[in-house]
């Protein structure tokens, strides 16, 4: 079917080639900048956008941009003049369309000049530090992002330039880099990774304004393989172990899940969607025929749909793998993306308008045109962020990220494919959020990104040591040791694997998940079951995880709360004198703070963040304990936040193991009423009534006498098998993988 | 010239007893009556209050209300339902003035016959806990709440009734129950105290109702004194050493300085308002000669702007002294408040309707449609902030408490009277915010308020041992001992001083106190400058803390910061099993985590706080040292928050000893563009010219080589002394208490 699909496109390639005429550009057509242009003539934010555009440009109308012998490395400035060149002239080719003022085309005209000339002159940049060293830039991967900018300034004055300059700046400057960028750095161009995405855009823009239909096949298609097997600066391979395709679309094909999932999580899919998208952008243009956005099920605009729904209340991507917290989807990137889901997607259409009211601003492109008209006109809706389940890996069978949503609480359970270099220890792990606000934390990496003082800005060595690790997740630890002996290769062999998803009853949304790599002679499986009831303030969270162990061995779980402890069941003895925890598996950067035996068969633990409770119940035995710990210990630089956690702990046993517990969100508080109701948890016992390999049956009750009983097959996920459980005073019978049944 | 204030107002109370109609009540004229009509025919702010008042007394329009006979401590049934009661009828009252509806009439009517056969039948409250105990609560202070607000509704019926109805509420509930607050519970009626100053109110009020002169003059004047001398159950003494006088009068003199500040700090302040403002109002009502918002020059009206001018960018009260954090000016006693300040005064008149916004709501009163009518109108401004010296005591001459401005910078430098009870030992201390964020904090107190599970939301005993301690705060630290050997009648028997405000000069704002009691044989003086220069992104603060000691000593200058250590020139070890810092004065919940000397004469600690990097450019010695602190050792219940503070330690010497540094507020950081300008300080040295008892001079230089000169005179406060000053290479020479000379 795949094969069938690149036949199709290549027959139509073959036989087509639109051209954007004097009005009109790469990544606009005439009809459109008309209607743009209606624009210009009100108070509106797409008006806005341009008159910014106008003002970044003005001061170059006059001085004309430098155009200097490349030398320096990122942040020097022939790197920075070179980026801002690209980046003003894209905005001046923009202006000329919409304006019709040519002192925009000249300045462009001018720039491309200078760089025809100067191309010629020598051959790479000086700087040796890539694996594939570039041309006015030190990496190529920069030159790549310089082509697909100027691309566009150069359409936009393409037809006004006279056919002498027109062959001059084709022939001395832009076939020849678009060759630099592709035949002569095929371990640049040829990849399966985000630098070639951005590699088979430059070239692949750079033929539609040209009309060269070879440099246009070869950014779709890549290059015919040669012996590129080398090794890139973070020490990847260039090509993948049977890697047959190269080009935009084996990238596309190669990169998204079914579900529009990037493999190394939201926080690099947002980066990496940029070069995706203005390539589709200027083929949709140009090549309508291809019906970029459509292609594989409309892969890309799910992509953009999917990051968007990877993210919190206040727009914030999961910080799953290695991300900074707080990246959003207010980004540069995402701002374009938006644009494009708008005005190609149907999904959560008005909704996406939400986002740009907030942002207030639109890019300058006709998606923005049509965002700022919608808003205009009052279009504006609640983006509709849903519970969903997002599969990896290319045919969506490595696993998935599970979110269920109630109310304004988040549960985010990870299973998906390791992630490569940036991928985390963290399987079955899971985040909570409510209003937006983090509960439960995923550290997220630890990397301050470019502040200097960090470290140069780069991840920091305890991103390894410590934010890759197992126990800075909510997911458990056994035998005190990191999932996969802490391999990456071994974590990239197997994923978890998606037991059974079901949100259709808003009031029990399910998911389950198992994992058999993380610990050697281990079956692991987590089950979130998000209930909605009357009797609770809010949904309450059932989690059951099982650990099957071929021997005894220890079992922790942490819990990285966020917010302040307000009682524990667990009576703490605080030790005043602090023990490292541990001594590795990120153990080492931990303070036991303090810990304490259980009081017996049920426990509590009772935190408050932001004027609201939460309450973990547990089901609990004589053996269980808990640790408090705090984050700093060999940290002598500091580089890493004073976080909490606790810790439940159980002697594992041979075989069956169950964590059962009832995470309750509930009451308030406000700093200027005093008021707190509702600070204690309405729940009163949570009991585990059987487990085994095949079966967990497990109940609990509140303060009213009122009192569930939940029971789930971990062995059948067949909704229309049937069961029955035996238990001391009666007999389970129920259709399906569960039942809860409320008892009054 | 108090006491021809008082006689002037005796002699009006004579002579006057103005009474309000059928239309009209004790807040309230007939005229106000018939413009606030006018509101309920459209959408505003006002007409919202009006609504949501009859959605909350509609239920008890066909039920009634219950008036139970006492039984309950606070949050039992007896005592909520009283609560209820007064808040019910209030609002029916100005219903039924509003409306004419005279439902609203029946139930008050009704509520208050229930009480009236109610009141003889028993003598106290049951409960014996408190020094006062009352009626229908537990202690009388909830009694003057009730008939606070219910005189309020009294008034609203009090000419619909018919006679026989009027005289029965009169003799067998209203003059009872006064007396019972007054002449029955002197204890509680004749203080100098918030308790007094309800009672005050609330018999003044019903007074005012009955038009019964002697329980005003009561209510103004207090009663004669008796033998009133026993303890409270705070343990403090029921009547002041010397103190003459007792009322509602004597109580404004007592509390408020002549910048209108509550001794107790804002926190308290924001409560104590209430009984204030409420019985001003209605005397400004019903005796208009008193001219009561005139009183002691508007008195009452400065206490508002001065506690709104106590809070920052987010409205939150500086935490001085107890005061839990997040408590605003969004609370309910502010929006009353903020109304008559809205009504009556001049000061920032626009500015208050900011405010009001913010909070979308406006009170039920004539102030509250005022606003909303000015809103309606556009009128809105944003409040002016600004740098100012509020003085603390009676006559002003109790300390102060000094605030410098400067963009969304803010400083605040604590040196005013104890504080009594609530007080912390603080001395010299500030507190830091920017853009509304704390930078340096007050650790505010260790109490969650009416938060069960954290010891019944009362005072923690962690308020007291960490809290109040002088570690807690952001000043000098001497011998590791807390201020005052941590006594309260000690640091009540004298106040630090102001010696030097001047906020003239936008360019250099200056405050700066001395201090001899906190440390036996100790001056402190601590001089902060905010300095505003074209050089520096932001302002820059100069701190100059002296200490002349009478023998070697160990100095330790807490720096209570908030956000993420990023880097120092203090090399530091951290160590891994954590020491205690101390045994005792606070140092018992302080790990130290790390430790370093100084590298020679300047060193630099530089931070990270949402989005803002901050540096303290410190003048150092080789014998300097620094140590990281994190909060939370000896803390079983986890009661306190894991804080972080950095600490710089000198070894003291007999004599003079000076802290010089300059904090720099620089650079910024996006979570969206990962861009991040300007993370180093800017400053390269700071340098002590000279420091002796009379005179400082320092020096500070940046990176582009521009050096400033700073010399204080620290003994002549006087604007026109000259001075001159020899230093090693030059002699400086000036008029007034400071200057500061750029070098170029
Ligand atoms: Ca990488
Ligand atoms: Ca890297
Ligand atoms: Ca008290
Ligand atoms: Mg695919
Ligand atoms: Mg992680
Ligand atoms: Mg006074
Ligand atoms: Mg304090």
């Amino acid at each position: 079917m795949k094969n069938g699909l690149y036949t199709v496109v290549l027959l139509i390639l073959l036989s087509v080639s639109s051209i954007f005429g004097q009005n009109g550009n790469l990544i606009t057509s005439e009809a459109q900048l008309q209607e743009m242009k209606t624009a210009l003539k009100s108070d509106n934010l797409f008006h806005a956008t341009v008159n910014d555009a106008i003002e970044k440009v003005a001061p170059y109308l006059t001085s004309g941009l430098d155009v200097p012998v490349p030398k320096d490395l990122a942040g020097g400035y022939t790197h920075s003049q070179h980026k801002l060149n690209y980046s003003i002239m894209q905005k001046a080719g923009m202006l000329y369309q919409l304006t019709g003022n040519d002192t925009y085309a000249h300045l462009i005209k001018n720039t491309l000049i200078k760089y025809a000339q100067l191309f010629p002159t020598f051959d790479r940049h000086p700087a040796t530090r890539s694996y594939s060293p570039g041309k006015f830039f030190w990496q190529c991967l920069n030159d790549a992002n310089w082509l697909v900018y100027t691309s566009q300034a150069y359409s936009s004055i393409y037809e006004w330039l006279d056919q002498d300059t027109r062959d001059l700046l084709n022939q001395k400057l832009f076939k020849p880099y678009a060759d630099f960028l592709s035949v002569q750095t095929p371990q640049f161009f040829n990849r399966l990774h985000n630098h070639s995405t951005w590699a088979n855009a430059a070239v692949g823009m750079i033929g539609l304004v040209m009309h060269d239909e070879d440099l246009i096949e070869k950014s779709l298609f890549g290059l015919p393989f040669k012996n590129e097997n080398t090794i890139d600066n973070d020490g990847g391979s260039i090509i993948k172990e049977g890697q047959k395709k190269a080009g935009f679309l084996a990238n596309i094909d190669y990169a998204f899940s079914p579900d529009g999932y990037y493999f190394e999580g939201p926080y690099y899919q947002r980066y990496a969607m940029y070069p995706y998208l203005m390539y589709a952008l200027a083929l949709d243009r140009n090549k309508k025929e291809l019906d970029i956005f459509n292609y594989d099920h409309q892969i890309l605009l799910k992509g953009i749909e999917t990051l968007v729904q990877l993210s919190n209340e206040k727009g914030e991507f999961f910080p799953l793998n290695d991300a900074q917290k707080g990246m959003s989807y207010f980004s540069r990137e995402l701002k374009l993306a938006i644009s494009i889901a708008y005005e190609y997607g149907d999904a959560n259409k008005n909704g996406l308008l939400s986002i740009v009211e907030e942002l207030q601003s639109v890019p300058l492109n006709y998606g923005g045109f049509l965002e700022s008209n919608a808003i205009a006109q009052g279009k504006v809706t609640p983006y509709n962020k849903r519970s969903l389940l997002v599969t990896d890996g290319n045919k969506g069978d490595k696993g998935a990220i599970g979110i269920l949503r109630g109310n304004r609480q988040e549960y985010i359970m990870k299973f998906t494919q390791h992630g490569m270099g940036h991928g985390h220890f963290d399987r079955l792990s899971y985040l909570m959020y409510n209003k937006g606000d983090e509960i439960l934390q995923d550290y997220g990496a630890a990397r301050y990104v470019n502040v200097n003082q960090k470290d140069g800005g780069g991840y920091l060595k305890e991103n390894k040591t410590w934010a890759k690790q197992t126990v800075a997740h909510n997911t458990l630890v056994i035998g005190d040791r990191t999932q996969c002996h802490a391999k990456v290769d071994k974590a990239e062999k197997a994923t978890p694997s998606l037991y059974y998803f079901d949100i259709n009853n808003a009031n029990i949304q399910i998911m389950s998940a198992k994992d058999s790599i993380a610990y050697d002679g281990v079956q692991q499986q987590r089950t979130l079951v998000l209930i909605k009831d009357d009797a609770f303030e809010n949904p309450i969270l059932l989690d059951l995880f099982r650990a099957n162990l071929s021997s005894d061995q220890k079992l922790r779980m942490p819990y990285n709360y966020k917010g302040q402890m307000m009682y524990s069941t667990f009576e703490n003895k605080s030790l005043n004198t602090l023990p490292l925890l541990g001594q590795k598996d990120g153990f080492q950067f931990l303070w036991k703070v303090g810990e304490a035996p259980s009081q017996g068969k049920f426990n509590q633990v009772n935190w408050f963040n932001n004027k609201v409770f939460y309450t973990l119940n547990m089901a609990t035995t004589k053996e269980d304990s808990i640790n408090y710990v705090l984050l700093g210990a060999n940290d002598p630089k500091m580089n890493l936040r004073n976080d909490k956690a606790f810790h439940w702990l159980k002697k594992g046993h041979k075989g069956e193991n169950l964590f059962a517990s009832v995470l309750e969100t509930h009451g308030s508080y406000s700093y200027t009423t005093e008021l707190a109701p509702n600070t204690y948890s309405s729940i009163k016992n949570v009991n585990v009534l059987f487990h085994s390999t095949d079966y967990t049956a497990v109940s609990f009750e509140n303060k009213s006498g009122e009192k569930w009983v939940f029971v789930l097959c971990n062995s059948d996920a067949s909704t229309s098998s049937k069961h029955k459980l035996k238990l001391d005073n009666e007999t389970l019978k129920w259709k399906g993988v569960y039942q809860l049944k409320k008892l009054i």
